[in-house]
């Protein structure tokens, strides 16, 4: 007999926290020199200890203890919610009305948007190559997630394959939710271009203009490493849509201010509607009332500090650090994947490399035996770059064509 | 038109919060000695600043920042499971299995427990003094929150209406969830008597014995502040239940380390079925991970820190100062109660103290033009003791007489 009701979860342990759990017996075991770990999304140096910003962390230490002990308003300190707005669209802000609640990590912001705006048994569409937990939020909440083929062989986004998703499973319902994981995605470091992007949105506008409520949740928890700038003109290409078309951008504070465990982030609402947008922050605030109450204080106050003018160069500097690092390690990723004949998807930029293959379980098995361990999943294996030193990037694609081609 | 599901949120600004707002206005425009907060449940010196206890904020500022930056399992850290039972049970933990699982504050762990186990439809019964968020998640989940009345005419737990209320809503469902929020109930500052948890038992058993699963979410969240230890006898009782009547505890930091803002709490599961524990855990686990991915994670780790025979005298300290500076302002109140004769429940302990009145939204109009203070129901108005001083208490007391004897 058990007690709760039977959706609730029995999805059993998640699958990069348990293989997390062996890194961290491995390296008991064996000393973390012997151990290659690529499995969490969290930037590790060269000697692969977690990395924690400075600029972070030293205004965490000195910040008034109050602010800290209080509660923030439940939907986020307003200077947090304005310097959000401000980081995410640098010069790309769209032309709409646009609201901020802080969530817990991107995490909170995405389940917060499947809750709201898809309904029981409402599809919820996703490129096959995801995120474990969207899923699990759809299972979760009773919402119907469903996959379409992410690339074609020529590795670009598969518009077609996306169109045929949506006006399938637009057929019985009046709304679809659509998650899109981009820039940088997890876990394929894929971006879509913004060609795709117009198209994606063509696609959208099609369903919308049928009278259809199409919301797309764009995760880009990955999007200050995937690019110097650029990878966010796509922001803009959100002006001015139908007002049944909603965009809601699931922001995180973990990746770029290395806050993992500080959980803080924020659904951005998009909307040419005044109401559609209203309606949206008394949802995200009601959801997060009624979810976890408000966010932490004291990571929203660190944000805004780190944003102020005099601030900003002593935050960027490091952030460019970060990115510099993670880009030394993807080059040698590609150039040894390159050498060795191991094809990978595109890598545009995010935590992660991706290797195609049906392989994976068997593969990773192997890897494990020799104290290397990744991700596997039934597309391929996701490489964590963000934790992986450049010498153990060339073992670990070594090691990888070695049981490839076996 | 609105894009959000029809349930999604349209409750409004949440009242407390709201209420708070007015707080910051008025102490902006009139200064902070001239404005009575008697609002919010946060503890708060005789000059009105929020208390942050050393002990935890003095960990915090030196706690290893890889610590603080990285992601906690998604349970929790296993030493801050085994922590929170320590400190929750003391002497009396029941004899059954018990799971825990980390949760942001109490609001995450009663969330969780009336999604798990009530489903859509299916009732959640509550006394009819509650804290409103229980009220704002079965709306959320589309659970069929019930109330009874809370306490008798001599201000005992009314069982007769709790045991009326179970039947009529167990008379065509075969689960219920019952939360109960003492000791020191939130808004009253009552606390069951331990022959009252006697009856509730009897209750509960005796509709499990029919075959119905039977839920008790207790919200603690005031627990160590309703007593020296006695007030704890109560979860003794919780051994050998059938098992169809589980037990959820909602544990929170939030109170008793002063740490509100930093979101970190516990559910934890009390049943003498292995089987129902372990779906427990894996229902918890995934709620998590789907909900807020997984706690803070430097509250876990002070809080084991704390707990430790060489620190424990440190914390504990600090703890009984905040208890006799509540109690201090509670006698007052009390004093003053009576003098004026203003009828109030009668409080065991906690942060709030209540007086009922069916007039209370037209008293807190008037007492909010005199910059005081506190939050108004259908049933009474709330007073936090915690963010009060003494003085402040009796021209309070003072004022709500004048206006209910007007």
């Amino acid at each position: 007999m058990t007690m709760t009701i039977k959706k609730s979860g029995n999805f059993g342990p998640d699958l990069a926290f348990s293989i997390n759990a062996k890194v961290k017996a491995a390296r008991a075991k064996f000393g973390k020199e012997n151990v290659i770990n690529a499995v969490l999304g969290t930037l590790a140096d060269d000697e692969g200890n977690i990395i924690a910003l400075d600029s972070v962390y030293n205004r965490l230490e000195t910040m008034d203890r109050g602010l800290i002990a209080s509660y923030a308003p439940i939907e986020g300190e307003k200077a947090f919610r304005e310097t959000v707005l401000k980081i995410l669209f640098a010069d790309n802000k769209p032309d709409a009305y646009i609201e901020v609640v802080s969530t817990p990590g991107g995490t909170g912001a995405i389940r917060n948007g499947i809750f709201s705006y898809a309904d029981i048994g409402d599809p919820v569409i996703c490129h096959d190559y995801f995120w474990q937990p969207y899923k699990k939020m759809c299972i979760e909440f009773d919402r119907d997630f469903r996959t379409y083929n992410y690339l074609t062989k020529d590795f670009k986004f598969d518009l077609e394959a996306y169109k045929a998703c949506q006006d399938e499973a637009l057929k019985d319902h009046d709304r679809l939710v659509s998650i899109i994981n981009s820039p940088g995605n997890n876990p394929t470091g894929y971006s879509l271009s913004d060609e795709e992007w117009d198209e994606v949105l063509e696609i959208s506008k099609k369903a919308a203009n049928k009278g259809k409520k199409i919301s797309l949740i764009i995760d880009v928890a990955y999007i200050e490493f995937a690019g110097d700038g650029e990878q966010k003109r796509f922001f803009k290409k959100f002006s001015n849509l139908p007002e049944n078309l909603m965009v809601l951008v699931a922001f995180s504070m973990s990746k770029a201010y290395t806050a993992y465990g500080l959980r803080s982030g924020a659904v951005i609402g998009i909307s040419s509607s005044k109401e559609v947008i209203e309606d949206f922050k008394n949802a995200m605030a009601t959801s997060a009332r009624v979810n976890w109450s408000n966010g932490v204080h004291a990571p929203q106050l660190i944000l805004v500090d780190l944003a102020k003018d005099e601030n900003k160069g002593e935050y960027d500097k490091e952030l460019l650090s970060l990115k510099a690092m993670l880009k030394e390690r993807a080059d040698v990723f590609i150039r040894e994947a390159e050498a060795h004949k191991v094809e990978m998807i595109p890598y545009f930029g995010g935590f992660f490399a991706f290797i195609p293959t049906t392989k994976a379980f068997d593969i990773v098995e192997n890897l494990e035996k020799e104290n290397i361990f990744t991700i596997p999943s039934a597309k391929g294996i996701r490489i964590a770059l963000c934790a992986t030193n450049k010498r153990d990037i060339v073992k670990l694609v070594e090691r990888i064509a070695f049981y490839m081609n076996k």
